[in-house]
């Protein structure tokens, strides 16, 4: 398990030309951390008196942030699983035709199912996201900047995700599949650069 | 140490209301993570005959991505000993006069000290995205993907680490030193988002 690694050595095995651990795992742990830290918001603001009346929507915030980091956690395992399938795909044997069309199949259920790890990050980055601007602006003051910590992150993930997700779809034959998500993949990134500008702009403002 | 802990261990604690660790920490694991990846690539490339006429390029880079990963591994440390110092002061006596007094020149020099450790992660950030190009332009094509996650990863880190140093300028009367470093954040920052976007655009040209 990878996750049960020192950080250290998680970050050793990702410099390395190992196979896996890779970019789709680095952005599933950013996304980790970004959802960390609206926890650790909503951490230091439970129980707080001063913060007696948004009690209730601070643990809402904190049950979301939390379920979205153990999705991004069970992500970086499946990223390093579904990657580990594409491998095994590519180095089927091609010296007949029959084999060739037996690793094509391979390669492409590979391929797809290696696509939707990525994609899965994307949404759950969109929702650590949108839990941003109400941790901002109930979350403990004293923390706000972690927030917009939590906000970058969780946007760089994204846009890591769109590209892993990118890469799996230029080897796709399936025009449909690929069309179809494309657009998801669109319709994920749209107006979530700006979302994450205007979510660091209230925190510089609280500073 | 912070960094021999597992990977799900520090999100644990990240997300935890424990003081330590925090954004800063946060920032430096991402932008550690955006060197690795970097770093990645250059191993991938490594000996390959097809990059025979890069082979003294990729060293360099090579080099250069690791230093600046451990870089980002001390300063996650550092920062996690910093802000154990600004809590120290923090909860010094303020009975009378003289005690205020102290703990207030304790305060200020804790903040300035903690002002450092994010002002040379926002340098380290920009060197990791000055990596970028090169090495998007002459590491193997097939872990191209990977660079723009660097990259992604490095300029998130980058802001993160401008909120982690504006959030501690806040609490620093001493005018000159506030703008002075203020001015340095703003020349490390600038036209930085640019260059990410570039890297990207160029990443994703060929996919």
């Amino acid at each position: 398990m990878l996750l049960e690694k020192p950080v250290t050595t998680f970050l050793d095995e990702l410099a390395s030309s190992a196979p896996a651990p890779g970019g789709g795992s680095a952005a599933a742990l950013a996304a980790a951390i970004g959802a960390a830290l609206v926890s650790m918001v909503a951490n230091l603001t439970v129980g707080k008196k001063q913060y007696v009346d948004v009690q209730a929507d601070i643990q809402r915030i904190l049950t979301r942030s939390e379920e979205l980091r153990h999705r991004c956690q069970d992500l970086l395992q499946r990223d390093v699983a579904a990657y580990t399938e594409v491998s095994r795909a590519f180095k089927m044997p091609r010296d007949t035709e029959d084999q060739k069309a037996l690793r094509d199949v391979a390669m492409q259920k590979a391929l797809k199912d290696a696509t939707a790890v990525p994609m899965e990050l994307a949404e759950v980055c969109v929702d650590i996201l949108d839990l941003c601007p109400e941790s901002a602006e109930k979350g403990n003051k004293n923390a706000v900047s972690d927030v917009g910590v939590g906000a970058l992150l969780a946007e760089a993930a994204l846009r890591a995700a769109a590209l892993n997700v990118l890469i799996n779809l230029g080897s796709i034959k399936d025009v449909a599949f690929v069309q179809k998500e494309r657009a998801r993949l669109d319709s994920l990134l749209e107006g979530k650069a700006e979302l994450k500008e205007q979510i660091v702009k209230d925190v510089e403002a609280k500073l």
